[in-house]
């Protein structure tokens, strides 16, 4: 099928999609239900048996410049994969020799056209999409994350992230008209030129993974990247290599069947004692970084890659500011599964919840903070009572790390609610906490202004609700935050959270007490960070997130 | 006036500079001749008067954290300026009132809108335009350029490239709707959602100005900065202040007269010992840098100010390939004027000019290396033949390196053209330097493969026309390069010579033998640089100049 063909194939979904980024209207085109009814009686017996034919094998896999394999993956359920990957060492020659393969491989890939290259990416996401339940079983298994949550956020949520990333690429490269004819008037004939206008790459894209979302966060970058012409390179965290490594397989499968080089997709899996990102994000050859982890490397990287634009996502200060509410079982319940979901191992779950020492006014009357603490606790534990049901919300912690963090609370003053350890029962060897809430004075900066990654969140308590909002802010800008929501019914409280988190570049979530969560954002009308914050320094999706991976070159003659 | 009325005045100009942008065809809303046809009877004398005014003057500007005053400004021409500004030390606690000011202006900017600040920064255009003939004196006497250029380049042109940065940030911040419905179907009810996008700065953004092109080069940066909501701190080049004083004069009463924080646009005029520009660079106040100077300077920018936004204008190896021509005399006299015009001392002039050493093919038949170099040698002489036209078309040599760099090429073996002295009728002090030409070897890299600012060209003999395709690719794509034109009547060879420009990432000029020079882009049309190759990592004016320097924080509420 020629790139003409192939384009007019997905040109409806890509005409949606653009039209979706105009307009922020909802809009979504992968399914978000694994369910038989919508996938198929055979999918997802499929899918497991696709995920399970990897373990423990070689990944068929061609990377430029690797030497030997690795095998870096251990379930946070318990197993280890045992899949081994083409390893690129961080040696001179190796990089040179990857590198080399990714760039020569872009001229063949910028003739293909704005058009063409679109079209690759969307058949390669239609391709995914057929692999929706492998791939949710390579995330789960990775990340930690429930299944069904896998398969929405690391399958038809990330695909539709992706898609939101390709049409905003399509869109950017033809702001521009291919060409023009152009005529100045002049006192005897006009000066007249005929010009074009060609979309060139910036150079080799690296994109750098990370474990708790190996497919959501990295696949916006990977395919903003490729859309606009350049070759990428795909870094994955050792833990979380299995869904990166089928995304890539797919994507060359999809470049040579369209005669295409398949080294402008490679997968660069690593022996974490390489240290192989810091490597390769300083090589001249690499032009563009996408990457999303802690805020130490993500610093690091935007002081160290002075050649390359990089997009980075770190941590920051998740804040819930409540001040008050008509429907306190509501507001008790949708935190409750915010700070649950994923064992709290989302860069937008909340951390800092802020309320008045004096309490707040709810429809029930006035609740105390300390009845507030206890409305949310219950709200927890009513949520999780059930082990079979909570593992489902929570899924597994995902490293020792976050199984220290949690621990180490335990009896603390100041609990609210004691995190506790659940045994799976599917999956007896994975670790399991619910979440912990801790109460806090404002005064006691040190304990909540530093990110506490995992299932651990402070009940903060402050004099007013305007000094919530002053906390709020000032620790956002400083500390940075992904994620913000205010609680109340006062219309001019929620002005000042608005001003606030303006003031703290933040985006802001107001009264969620039903089915919408603060820590979710819908692609192709939420904006997942703002990059006005430290906390990121980017945004999934808009022109800052695209429009400086490629350049233009103008050809210019007299007519 | 409200901000409303004001940007009614405007709407029209903003409308057609919108349409301009995008459309790419030709566009000028600032009439290019001084003629009193034009401006008016008065306009020159006027003009005149007030640039004088301010020679020997305290020029009357406000600059928080500023102490005592500098006055660093000595005309190419050979005056003193002796123009006092307020002089800002490279001291903690005056970048910091500096900078604090700055930031205290940027909520109300915020609020006044992307209509509102549109509006704001195209009244201080026509403010500007007002003083066209003082800015064209001001340019003069700081750039060295001669006055028709001056009132060109530094002023006509130079507002419309400010125009289109204005036009193309409100675009840009136009891109997402202000507030949306947001719907997503259920099985029970519709999740429905409420959505505002506000636009919000990025911060303090940073103007770092040059010495040849004090307005020009500075104010694309400066009205994208400043349309998009952040305040702007302007750092001059110490021997170019007075068109950006006058700048920042206009932009502070537009701001008061409506009500607005005049902190928002600052004047950081130095003492050139302090380095004030490396001192504000790495301050974490500041978001965006702007900068048009030196290599290092601007190498060191893009490594350590990894808190900001950079956007640089550096320095390449401006290349013409010479294969073919069928108006031998129209190619020597526009590349004499292009190797003449502001004695060569443009980013964009050309400096590398490969010509096969086996000569080339013409309508006059074969013409030799040595007889191709005579007709340019020739073509430049004529001309700067007469001493009071030369003048205005070089203009004075800006500094003591150019002037030292152009007079070590005296007597050196390969001289097709020898520079001469000049002295110029009105200006007995300027020192003034006809273009050198050098004829030299392609094997001989080192002569020509680093930048050589000022009226020096070489000469390159070359293999034939595909070396020096493969020489001008090779040298731009490592060194850089500003422009590149090439001169063939065989198709073939400007496809190869496209598809090398397109390699290097420099747009091209194809057999330019009239009214248009290479070195000249025109806004709204041509990109000026493109950002893809080491002499720039940015270009103006494209989305990838524009979006970065705001970000969207996004409100939601259940409707």
């Amino acid at each position: 099928m020629s790139l003409g063909e192939l384009f007019e194939r997905h040109r409806d979904l890509l005409e949606q999609a653009r039209h979706a980024v105009r307009s922020r209207e909802f809009y979504s085109a992968y399914p978000e239900s694994p369910s038989p009814r919508v996938y198929g009686e055979q999918a997802a017996g499929e899918g497991t048996a696709a995920y399970e034919a990897w373990l423990g094998a070689d990944f068929p896999l061609h990377t430029p410049g690797a030497r030997g394999v690795v095998a870096t993956e251990r379930s946070p359920f318990g197993p280890e994969l045992g899949v081994r990957y083409p390893r690129v060492p961080a040696a001179d020659e190796s990089l040179e020799q990857l590198l080399s393969a990714a760039r020569s491989a872009m001229p063949s890939w910028r003739a293909a056209g704005v058009d063409g290259r679109a079209a690759v990416c969307l058949e390669i996401l239609a391709r995914l999409h057929t692999r929706i339940f492998e791939l949710a079983h390579a995330v789960m298994h990775t990340s930690g994350q429930a299944f069904v949550m896998a398969f929405q956020a690391g399958g038809a949520h990330a695909l539709d992230r992706a898609l939101e990333a390709v049409a905003y690429a399509h869109m950017e490269q033809s702001r521009l008209p291919s060409s023009v004819e152009w005529e100045k008037p002049a006192k005897r004939e006009p000066q007249r030129m005929s010009k074009t206008y060609h979309v060139v790459p910036r150079g080799v894209s690296l994109v750098i993974g990370c474990n708790t979302f190996p497919t959501w966060n990295s696949w916006p970058g990977l395919f903003a990247s490729l859309a606009t012409g350049n070759a990428v390179v795909v870094k994955p965290h050792p833990r979380a290599v299995l869904p990166l490594a089928i995304t890539v397989q797919v994507a060359r499968d999809v470049l040579v069947e369209h005669g295409l080089d398949p080294d402008l997709v490679t997968l660069a899996a690593e022996d974490p004692a390489d240290r192989l990102a810091a490597a390769l994000a300083v090589r001249p050859e690499v032009a563009i970084i996408d990457y999303t982890g802690s805020t130490a490397f993500g610093q690091w990287l935007e002081h160290n890659a002075g050649q390359a634009a990089v997009f980075t996502e770190k941590a920051g200060l998740n804040s819930v500011v409540v001040d008050s509410t008509d429907d306190l079982s509501g507001l008790a319940a949708n935190l409750a599964f915010s700070l649950s979901l994923y064992t709290g191992q989302m860069c937008t779950a909340p951390q800092n919840i802020f309320v008045p020492v004096g309490g707040i006014t709810t429809e029930q009357g006035h609740v105390s903070f300390e009845a507030f603490g206890a409305a949310l606790a219950e709200a927890v534990a009513k949520l999780l009572a059930d082990d079979a049901r909570a593992v489902e919300i929570l899924g597994a912690v995902v490293n020792d790390g976050v199984r220290e963090r949690v621990d180490s609370m335990s009896g603390r003053g100041g609990t609210v609610l004691a995190s506790r350890s659940i045994t799976h029962p599917a999956w007896p060897e994975a670790t399991m906490r619910t979440p912990a809430i801790v109460a806090v004075d404002a005064a006691a900066e040190t304990d909540y202004t530093a990110e506490c990654f995992g299932p651990v969140s402070f009940l903060i308590a402050t004099d007013s609700t305007e000094h919530s909002l002053d906390r709020f802010a000032t620790t956002v800008r400083e500390h940075g935050g992904m994620t913000a929501s205010v609680y109340s019914t006062d219309p001019a409280v929620i002005d000042a959270a608005e001003a606030a988190a303006i003031e703290a570049g933040v985006s802001l979530s107001v009264n969620l007490t039903d089915g919408v969560y603060v820590n979710q954002t819908a692609a192709f009308s939420d904006l997942h960070g703002t990059g006005a914050n430290p906390a990121a320094n980017a945004c999934f999706t808009d022109a800052a997130f695209i429009a400086p991976r490629f350049r233009v070159v103008t050809s210019r003659r007299h007519l």
